[in-house]
């Protein structure tokens, strides 16, 4: 793609940086701001940077927050025994939504993944097992995604905690509400079978 | 969507009024910005502000250009006397990647559409019909979207220079090269019979 402009060059280089967005569409997305008014860019460059220099992460869960610790975690109707072990802040987001959560998050800010380079220390893996070892932890609840990656992930942790009193679960893996059973994969359906709950309980859920 | 941050919100806001992206791949975006190295995001932020207080456009032709006159217009190996006739600035990167064309262009800014608002005074088709008018123009070629706006505004510039000594031209329509004839629209299978070039014409273009 040759350019006529080293400015419009630069800006397409940068936004095709970002995952999912290739040249043409970077190029579509910078003609499209010089068609708005000058203060949506500027907005949207400063919104950028002030991001990067001033966002914090909740010193206590690692969840990202504008004060040391976020919301959540100084929630005192919230239970405070009760962590959700979570992957990043997306998920935080996803279970807040249903509702149906009323005890506190941990942010791992990823999975073991040694193909990508990430051991257990470039998680938040050490500050987890503190919170536990400190005593005051009844439940650690596994919301990991269910992948090879997720399944390490809650096996490494659940070994570093289990010799401390702390109750471990995951989050149900099932048919989704909705969802017809024939168009089921084995696994799941095999481990929604396994794990079935006494039929009251799912009278109460929806 | 509930957020955690008030510097995220704002972030993610801004990304999402950008066409196409939603939300959650504001959210995405986002959030891989803040695993990367800090510079990235700083770079596409000045990237953003320095295209649009310094990007200037073309006085000949109208395209983006860094210099009061573009390169495209200054090189005197390419012919002076044709003229281009496209909507916006990927159309002249398209037609400058075929490297079939040598003349100059114009860069109308957008096609003539009532509905949306763009009149005719909302283009650059003044300073157009200005170079045919000083009379140094030998052909206009009309290189816009074969839509009722494309082919309105083409009429609407035909109109205003078709009293001056110039010969006008639009691109030919007609099968893309290696499309099966089976699946072509009847609409361009007729436009390309009616249009149809001497058999040496398209052995030399191939």
């Amino acid at each position: 793609m040759e350019f006529s402009s080293r400015l419009l060059e630069n800006a397409v280089n940068e936004i095709s940086q970002l995952p999912g967005i290739g040249k043409r569409t970077a190029l579509r997305l910078v003609l499209h701001l010089l068609r708005q008014p000058e203060s949506q860019t500027m907005h949207l460059a400063s919104a950028l940077q002030d991001l990067r220099t001033e966002i914090k992460h909740c010193k206590s869960c690692h969840n990202i927050s504008d004060v040391e610790i976020c919301d959540i975690c100084v929630n005192l109707n919230r239970q405070q025994d009760i962590i959700c072990v979570v992957e990043d802040i997306r998920d935080v987001m996803a279970i807040e939504s249903t509702s149906q959560y009323k005890g506190l998050y941990h942010v791992l800010g990823g999975k073991i993944s040694p193909l990508d380079g990430i051991g257990p220390h470039n998680l938040t893996i050490g500050s987890l097992v503190e919170k536990v070892q400190a005593g005051k932890v009844k439940e650690i609840i596994f919301a990991l995604s269910s992948t090879m990656e997720g399944d390490t992930t809650n096996f490494y942790i659940y070994k570093q905690i289990e010799k401390y009193e702390v109750k471990t679960s995951t989050i149900a893996r099932g048919i989704s509400v909705g969802d017809e059973l024939e168009y089921a994969d084995e696994v799941t359906l095999g481990r929604s079978i396994l794990n079935r709950v006494p039929f009251e309980n799912s009278l109460k859920s929806s």
